[in-house]
């Protein structure tokens, strides 16, 4: 990783759900140089809170709905507990955190998803990004880390899809400067064979990414991740890995690079 | 209130606990002007959560202590859950509002209470404030909303009394420029009669508090307040009152005036 990019590194519910990967990931983060921004899921957090308040999962059509209930888990375990927890493990290892969720400094404003076939419930999708308060944070050697509940400006918190946000805030940061968008997840890249953890597939643009999706090659849950890799790459996003925590500090690290060329 | 100076502003659990009393609260507070700080502790909802997890409250010689499950609870209640519903309801009104923990920027470090006849568990004793995030705050026309929770630098979360947090963050705003702290809670100010809710004390000075505490005629509850007033005065606070949510938007409310002398 390039030392003079803005980093913005997003980790999935892998590394939350394991205490030692995270301890691991944030030390590792902690050195980056220059300025980063971290995105954080909730794990399984939030479904073991939700099973223990007797909230049963709302399904229609076989998609999650998003109830007041949930709404209410998520905001406590993302924008709380999650949140704060990583952001106190940082300050500890010298890195001047500062948590987010979208509503504080309105740092993403969302809308609710209209409701077509399906009413989704709270969930929002990005309207738009403030990079001002990126920059400030720069400035002032903040290290933003950015759980997925947004707002609506109307005082209705939403949630939302955690790799939708590293996307439009990585995005965001490409206009503040150079801007480089990591995606750690539980593989080491977009694998060629699913059943193969070591066929990482090096480097895709946008040509391979629809071949491989006409064949098949990539499951069903790499499709939005990629969408949203390729949406950043479009609109200013210098760089585009995909691999696991390995990448942000093991020189040696498998990953996939995106491009759109 | 004097629109110039800054106005750290505490809203006890009464206000969190009730919609309506919040949300008239929350816009006359997004009216204020010049630069001001929220702080808020959590009301019953901490309570009620711990009640659904089915989390007993452990007590030790009649002291509450705060267990690794409650601080969790706390944490996502305060932190999560009412922080950011404050943050989002503000933004909707034109208060460009940003939550903050104490592990936040390292806006507030404390220390674990030190064990001597009881262990209180996880709770903090504020030990220093950050000053340069008021002041980077206000500077970029943010208000501060501030929960209960602090860290000890070593990535710890501490459950820390909101009283307290308030009159160290405006003893720390006092740094920044004039500075008027209010709490808000339930009566209308200091009683002379607790059973009697207009017998508001108008004015306390130090000799006043000496000799009310030596007639017992202010009650228990009250005493660790009026001693953070009086502290947030010695080290630089301009002006503390103690009244209900009314003191902020209100003319003619009643409340009472801390001062030195």
């Amino acid at each position: 990783m390039r030392d003079d990019m803005i980093k913005v590194v997003k980790i999935g519910g892998h590394i939350i759900d394991n205490s030692d990967a995270l301890e691991e990931f944030l030390k590792a983060f902690a050195l980056l140089e220059g300025p980063k921004v971290l995105i954080h899921g909730g794990g399984k957090l939030a479904t073991r809170m939700s099973s223990k308040l007797g909230v049963d999962a709302k399904m229609n059509a076989g998609r999650r709905i998003t109830t007041d209930e949930d709404l209410e888990i998520v905001t406590m375990v993302y924008a709380g507990l999650v949140n704060k927890q990583i952001v106190a493990k940082l300050q500890s290892l010298h890195c001047n955190a500062m948590g987010f969720s979208g509503a504080d400094a309105d740092l993403i404003l969302s809308e609710k998803r209209p409701v077509q076939a399906i009413d989704y419930g709270w969930v929002g999708d990005v309207k738009t990004t403030n990079d001002n308060v990126l920059s400030f944070c720069f400035s002032n050697g903040l290290t933003p880390v950015c759980c997925a509940i947004t707002h609506d400006g109307n005082g209705q918190l939403l949630n939302t899809n955690a790799d939708t946000i590293a996307g439009e805030l990585a995005i965001a940061a490409s206009r503040v400067g150079e801007t480089e968008l990591v995606y750690c997840f539980e593989k080491k890249g977009v694998l060629a064979d699913v059943d193969d953890d070591n066929s990482v597939i090096t480097a895709i643009n946008h040509t391979d990414f629809q071949l491989l999706k006409a064949s098949g090659a990539i499951h069903t849950g790499m499709l939005p991740k990629l969408d949203n890799c390729f949406n950043a790459l479009k609109k200013g996003v210098n760089k585009v890995i995909i691999g696991n925590a390995a990448v942000i500090n093991k020189p040696n690290a498998l990953f996939t690079t995106i491009s759109l060329t």
